[in-house]
């Protein structure tokens, strides 16, 4: 990659001169694992990865950019499924600009912490851990998304449904704009009603209105006990009287509630065949129900039988040590690598009305099968809070012969989706991926109060230019 | 009050044609506690108070207000303490429109409700009371604050704690923009990250921004048990040491932790002779504990005990039955009206790092006292959330030779307020009484983002003028 024409003279030393040489990536081999999404479905160039150590010269990088008509694509770990963080291809000139050097610590007082974009949620976790604290976002990708990509998209997970989503943990931001002005409130208040709560507006904008740079965080306590069960279901529906039946016995102390689809666990278990099975593999559904708090484990365990009982389920394991623990988390972890081991497929992140579910998997699922006889429907996630991830891929017996044609896959899923009044996106977001899904999921008022927003604060479109709008 | 002569021929009429006359209040007696707030503090005139009955009509007021060029002053119970509801003294010509007609219930599955702005936040949790579930804001004014007025202010009280500001409980919004266009997601989904949440930017704007119509709730289920008790604290830094040990033994039943301060309890027993006290009331502060959740009463109360002993703290009555709970909540919430009965005061609902708490509460005093002797400091409120209501008064023993001058006190309040870093609004907002507040609160940068926005959604200035910016 070389400088376009347009370019003024001297951009490149301008940036070397701010940053350093070191902090300018240059070169194809080690620009590109910047320059391509997690998924490898998404690439495009950059005239050079920023690694930016301090908001000074994160402002810096920006006056620098604005002045040269370039743009900036923020990236953190890089975890994210749209392509929300990957420079487009065929876009217009850009840099990326990667958080991962800024990881200060810059306060932590009681349950507020305030950091940097750059630290990742597992060393963040590491540690506050000493203090029996943790920040309650759990998802797979907790060894490389960093607190900036997870604010920027506002990242949910496994125990959303206990502590809510990133946007709930963030008591104060810190941002450069597209202006190149800094906007900073980190200021650790659990409540503030002093004007337009800006912070906001940035919380899951995926980069296209700000640059985080830093936040304030509340962190949770480390729950005391913790009782984890693994469940067969014989349809979603028994799942969500499960569900209420956890809601009334397990109540307070319901803090994870996975659904998982009968061919996940067939996946698993070809990739990992040696993993003990909690439950005999006969049922199409399954559930990973956590229970957690200041209760004992018998407490909890005695929650989740009650629960089990009352919603007629006889089919259940309730694991008895830390092994046993991590055996049930396994089988519902390792799904999105077995799927990749198994092959491509077609991934949604569908939300519903919770009660809506059983009702969007048959309709989708039938409209499916119908229309790819033989299809594989590998279906799991959290449907505490109506989120599935439903994924499709061609059947295992004929992997030649099926084609799955993704437009029209997507076209009945998402179909099914807006029939319920569901969302394409509950927690990966826009980004590339599902631009074009926006303007039928926001509407016509939506939609222009969204690109309204956006030309005020980023008028020359200069921050990650074609994600999300 | 008659139509100001710029007003188009007509106006008037039309309105009454939309509405129909009787939701047309155009007579100054029947308009007169429309036009002034509660406090008695701001008054102002409106063209008219207009009652629609349904979101078209609130549509169609827009229309006309702005095709004549006339303000909105959105209105729900008239319950606010910031004169946010209230026409200006001196301002442009407006009408002030209530939703208090607007009380459907448009929808309502497992723990989604979706309801009209007009509803009452008594009358919504009366409803869903039978189901065991309720709004999880309290606050005093609950029998007539609005739920449109409770998102509009973002609206905290009693038990942000548990389950935060009214922000949290919003799931889906429906609102009538500046332009006349309805923007309205009322989708009952637990999660989304489908573009810039919108709603986000509605909530806590004090209808400068949007007429908030309609919203989808997430109720939350009454705890099944739960214990109270009142503590008696030698400093505000003895009741830090008692949020930290609740934190630890009452854990996830911490459900209210409100300081009190002595005056405030000479105050409610001066106006309630006959209420009995819990404890002595020989300590400087106190702290009214709610322990709430589904283990039992006495596992609750103990809990609560272990903490007071943790605390170091002795004097302490643990409510026995619901007239003695009924007894401890309302030593806490008499204390405004016992106040209003003893003279004026000064307000103000600062927030500040809890940590921060003793240090503002000792500057502050110390500043007014040195300043002011002999003033009264009336300080009570939600203290888990770091937020005091903060307020002034004239010495008992000589209310006519003390003088106290607003600006001076408040200037001092805030100054310390700053000091440590915190909010001149922490749950009131900003309305009229706070606007000169906000410059220094937001910074140049905030500020030009709020009014960006403002000017963006509202280029003529016609929703709520002066108010918030």
């Amino acid at each position: 990659m070389t400088d376009t024409p347009r370019l003024p003279p001297g951009f490149i030393a301008s940036l070397c001169s701010l940053l350093g040489e070191r902090a300018v990536l240059r070169d194809s081999n080690t620009m590109a694992p910047y320059c391509i999404d997690q998924r490898q479905r998404y690439s495009g160039p950059a005239l050079a990865v920023l690694l930016p150590a301090s908001v000074e010269q994160v402002q810096g990088i920006v006056a620098l950019t604005r002045a040269a008509g370039v743009a900036i694509v923020p990236q953190g770990g890089n975890t994210g499924l749209v392509g929300g963080a990957t420079p487009l291809a065929g876009g217009p000139a850009c840099v990326v600009l990667s958080t991962a050097r800024m990881k200060a610590v810059r306060a932590w007082q009681d349950d507020t912490i305030t950091v940097e974009a750059g630290l990742i949620l597992d060393e963040l976790n590491q540690l506050v851990a000493g203090r029996g604290q943790f920040l309650p976002i759990d998802l797979a990708s907790s060894g490389s998304a960093q607190i900036g990509g997870l604010i920027a998209t506002n990242a949910g997970g496994m125990r959303v449904i206990r502590y809510g989503m990133m946007r709930r943990q963030v008591l104060g931001l810190e941002a450069v704009l597209p202006s190149g002005e800094l906007w900073s409130d980190l200021r650790p208040l659990l409540k503030n009603n002093s004007g337009y709560d800006l912070k906001q507006l940035l919380i899951g904008s995926e980069g296209t209105l700000g640059l985080v740079t830093a936040a304030t965080l509340r962190l949770a306590p480390l729950p005391a006990h913790t009782a984890t069960a693994f469940v067969a279901l014989p349809s979603v529906a028994a799942g969500l009287r499960l569900l209420a039946a956890l809601r009334e016995h397990v109540a307070e102390w319901l803090s994870a509630f996975e659904l998982i689809s009968e061919p996940c666990l067939r996946l698993v278990r070809a990739a990992e065949p040696r993993l003990q099975a909690p439950v005999a593999f006969d049922q199409p559904w399954y559930a990973l129900v956590e229970a957690s708090g200041s209760v004992d484990e018998t407490a909890l365990q005695a929650a989740l039988l009650a629960a089990f009982e009352q919603a007629g389920l006889a089919q259940a394991a309730i694991a008895q040590s830390q092994a046993q623990t991590d055996t049930l988390w396994r089988w519902r972890e390792q799904i999105p690598a077995a799927q990749k081991h198994a092959g491509g497929n077609i991934k949604h992140d569908i939300g519903v009305p919770s009660a809506a579910l059983p009702e969007f998997v048959a309709a989708a699922d039938a409209a499916l099968r119908s229309r790819f006889p033989g299809v594989e429907i590998i279906a799991f996630g959290h449907a505490g809070d109506g989120n599935l991830h439903y994924n499709v891929a061609r059947t295992r017996d004929k992997p030649a012969d099926t084609f799955l044609d993704e437009a029209e896959v997507n076209a009945i899923v998402y179909r099914e989706v807006a029939r319920v009044g569901g969302t394409p996106s509950a927690e990966h977001g826009v980004g590339q991926l599902k631009r074009g899904l926006l303007p039928a999921w926001a509407g016509e008022t939506g939609m222009q109060w969204m690109r309204s927003i956006k030309a005020t604060l980023d008028p020359d479109g200069l921050f990650n230019p074609g994600k999300l709008l």
